[in-house]
């Protein structure tokens, strides 16, 4: 009888059933467990407080998504054997394992390798353990394997990550503006040419989800609260450095994996609690602030803020928002007639103009009056 | 202008809104705060990866429940003050903020004084800072306010607490069981003779909502593996306790309120982490298994295991559950002829037979063979 | 290049997505098309406005569960030929397509054929037009095929049947009490020794699947007003009747399908809103007391009422709930050690004594005073 | 005992109460019940067959949308009264009452009133009716009262009509583009100098909801199919008219209000049944086709089609789409400042251009090759 597990997973309003020995192992692995440790949004929980979701969450619901984007493909009779089919699960599944906690926040102070290397490395090593288990997912996660449609559905305008992800975030922060058609826009994935498209009939699927995107960076991901909150955990951080104070064995003057593996949310926080008795007032003071979420006052501006103080509780910054990149490869629309054209030449709603359009915020924080 | 915060719950498919300047003041304090840093469900999300949400989102859940439940009942003509709608509010948003981490599990290992009295305590001091602001909160918690149906709203079988736990549980896990029509069981409550009823037709509801509690019992609260985890935690703190060691200052030889309201879970993770590296091998294994979610087989059984062994690693125990308590006061049902009959005789479904029907179970863990 | 439907259905929160040119050509059928003017609930929508929901959206959604369960059943090594399959899916797809409007309500007064047996003569003549598509469907829906499993999944106590119509239901009323975890269910059918049973892990999601239509019976389906509005139903086409009035050519002296076909929800409410104008006054004062929705008053009891006077503002009845039926087949838990065990023995919470019990009101229906 | 009506809704995860015996006698009336017999989405259901809701349970789901606008706005010290809070409820609970069967589509043909005239007239009977009880709803309806931020709420670009009819046409269709935030926004909402207004806070959502409306327009308003099929009904009605043939006493010389009550979908529905059989080819030949659903093929060009032969099987047409109407008075953002912007100068995302931007798409219909 074959090992089967099924994981709840409230966002699907389902489960993931899993029975892949290969994917069962990696799941189990302690790099994988590890998180169950990180949240996915970091310390966006002191502003949505349902937002404790955690990377392992996500990464088990794009595993979802994938295998269902995969049985779409083939049942369109795209040819995809068992083994490329194994990979694409496994390189989505441990697409975002390097990930440290906050990274976003913490990655120039603790770290200086990037997360995208981290998970390489993480990866590569996992695959040492399992004697090649891993290659392919290793191939389609760089991009060097032949069929370039699995790398986009693992790294694209429109992967199984980002579909995950907005519809995960919005869910558990309860932001609606994230929720998007998933099972309507997957069953609408087609290849041409080697090229991931979407269906002709998906193309109001596809401008939503831009959309949402677009709506879910500025409700959610660069909410002016959960900026000044990443702001203090920075200077927290920097002061720490400064100091030379560390009870997590971090910064490391090389980098070390099995070290860097042992790292997670729990870590920094317990850390941050301790230094609230530090000596030191200004780093005592920041970690009081931020374990009782005294955060400080933001205001958003667009134009830069000039001649302000900037110390450990005054900064400025800039955020940018570009939902849609023309940089990267466009999603395309591929019509009944065969014709593919790229999403801005195809929508009528969202074009070159709107999918162009930078929008750029400043932003000044200052320690609230009390 | 009034100052006033809203906060987003996903639950309710909405947000709470807060303008009453001593709830908030109440919100902001650091021993409220730091519910931020309890899960709600302790270790269930090695089962349920979604349930990571906290006690601070189900004190929340609970004054929202509250707040529409004030309402229904002075639509109804019931008599309720401004003073005794801000008491039961406060009351509720503070039922549980004497939980110390993982409390159901550790509370017997870390601190001997059970966290009601731990809540009456922080309650009390809060309302010293406060200037006697939480005199009615108090009375009403602990059911020596001369209103009686204001404490059934914070403690009783059909109480707030309960309401927005069923729910929200079900919510982060998926677990579609525990569901119940909150709105419409609020809208359904009266009081009569002081006594907190449910009008005539609310009875299919609270129906659903006993049988809904009954089948989270099992499905979640006691789900197996969830319980393996638990005697996991409990040995590691029983070891590190017999081995005289601790990193988070706990167990203490008298309790002390403000070294307990330090503590949260990531303390004890960071410990067990910590602990891992232990030279006692019994403790490290035991926090390696727990990190890397390698957990005892268990298995459940109608009658008590007998002549096991018994140590760190194998264990026995017992799981009640009773979703109905006759020796509380009943849930009544008010009628429209004035009439009033408690669940037990009004209910064509649910009579005495299966109203006082408990289940026991008995269960055994031990190591999985690998 | 092959046909492929997509059909939104909000209930499952996504599609169902068809592409067998044989099921295309039935849901083209005009008896099949015809459903989409007979409401699953008939004159539920007086009580619940958002219950407008057709019997054809209901066909669909059981073919949509029919899909799942038999992917389920294949994965888990259930041997079913492709062939099979179909005729399973056409077996659900028409297992209602027998039915007239308001069946439940007019089907003694309009027609004395059972809808089993007018289901049975439309898939006959069906089967004949499409020259022997249907045979295995038709085999399978008679249960006279040999897998007697394929016939439980359309008829009996766990089939696609129920599990769409509760969920169905529930959703388009809005009484969350039907509310039952259907994806859960149907991943934990399996077939043992040729009979549909649950593996083991899903013996909660049964329990709340039992209670689910326990509760949805009083809460939506016996519904006091619902009821009443039945019985001005039935009054106004009796008293049709006896005037010997019709506008819909029914009733007939003999059956005849072809203009049985033709008749749908929309006729019987148009005769209805013409007899409005009827010279006969116990007519017309019906009509504009069902279209204008001015419904007798009604009372339940657990006994009989005796002695009260019955014609066609008047009247009395009984009704019944038995949520399980034991002169059914019960429905079977198998445990992993192979064993199986009926539900009734397997259940720690519905013991025989719940499913057997049987629910009997009494109902004494009459004009409101004004 | 005051009457109290409970009415469900799904679409807001609960219900409406109701018991202001004015409002209740308004729901009772004949005309007002005349909308449970008509759709909202006309024949949208033959593409998303759950869009069977009515006219009836959009104008209860409005007044519920009111209720809490009233609610929030009164709670940030906007002065109403509760004559005024009637007045507004009213307004909002009758503003769709004169719609007739299929009304966007028969309209033309049928009537030549347009439904805001026979809407106002039917105001002006019922308050007759009622002796006056609807003087200040029908002043705010035709917006001659003082307070002109009531008519805002019951027509203008963020009025509750719109906010249910997006959400209730998501929900029904299952199409998720059209989810709205609506209890956020109408949280958000202000009155600043006798104008509705949005909060600051609010600005994200009103993007969304802007957006959203968008996207459903061409998603289900505007839907393909949806187009063909009313194409199809407008050529029986066109054709009846031009036999002089007529079963429901329409079209009239002069319009009756008394005859146009009387007519609802059921009507319609039943006389194509039964030109089915008519003599006349053309008539007998489009009625088939709707009954059966066999609808015209559609294409969809951004240019005219020319040179198209045009008949009762064939023809063309063009479609526009602009969500957002600049001759209309803005959607305002106030600031907290104070400062008031409209949303084209206040919103990022959405700037003049994307706002003013109006889509005109060209049709061209014509029979289905078999």
């Amino acid at each position: 009888m074959t090992k089967r597990k099924i994981i709840n997973d409230p966002v699907y309003d389902g489960f993931l059933s899993v029975d892949d020995p290969v994917i069962l192992q990696v799941i189990d692995h302690p790099w994988f467990q590890r998180q169950r440790r990180i949240k996915q949004l970091g310390l966006t929980y002191l502003v949505y407080p349902g937002a404790m979701h955690t990377r392992f969450s996500h990464m088990l619901g794009a595993l979802n998504l994938m295998k269902r984007a995969l049985e779409v493909l083939k049942q369109k009779g795209v040819e995809i054997t068992d083994e490329e089919c194994r990979g694409a699960k496994l390189a989505i599944l441990l697409h975002d394992i390097g990930h440290g906690p906050f990274s976003h926040t913490s990655e120039r102070v603790l770290v200086d390798v990037p997360h995208e290397e981290i998970t390489l490395l993480m990866m590569q090593r996992i695959n040492e353990e399992m004697r090649g288990a891993l290659d392919i997912a290793i191939a389609i996660f760089s991009n060097t394997y032949h069929k370039h449609f699995l790398h986009q559905l693992v790294s694209s305008q429109l992967d199984m990550d980002r579909l995950d992800y907005l519809g995960r975030d919005s869910f558990f922060t309860g932001v609606s503006e994230g929720i998007v058609g998933t099972d309507r826009i997957i069953s609408m994935l087609n290849v041409h040419d080697d090229e991931l498209v979407v269906d002709e009939k998906g193309i109001y699927s596809v401008e939503k989800f831009i959309i949402s995107r677009r709506l879910m960076y500025w409700q959610v991901y660069m909410h002016k609260t959960v900026i000044a909150a990443d702001q203090v955990l920075l200077n927290i951080l920097r002061r720490a450095r400064d100091l030379n104070i560390s009870t997590f064995n971090f910064p490391l003057s090389t980098f070390d994996l099995d070290r860097f593996a042992e790292l997670d949310d729990d870590d920094i926080m317990v850390a941050i609690k301790h230094w609230q008795h530090s000596d030191d007032e200004i780093l005592s003071s920041l970690c009081r602030n931020l374990v009782n979420r005294r955060l400080p006052a933001i205001r958003f501006g667009s134009t830069p803020f000039e001649g302000v103080e900037c110390d450990y509780f005054h900064g400025t910054g800039e955020l940018h928002n570009r939902s849609y990149d023309f940089n990267d490869r466009e999603i395309k629309v591929r019509y009944k007639d065969g014709r593919c054209l790229p999403i801005s030449e195809a929508s009528d709603q969202l074009d070159r103009h709107f999918l162009e359009k930078q929008v750029t915020k400043y932003y000044h924080y200052y320690p609230k009056k009390v």
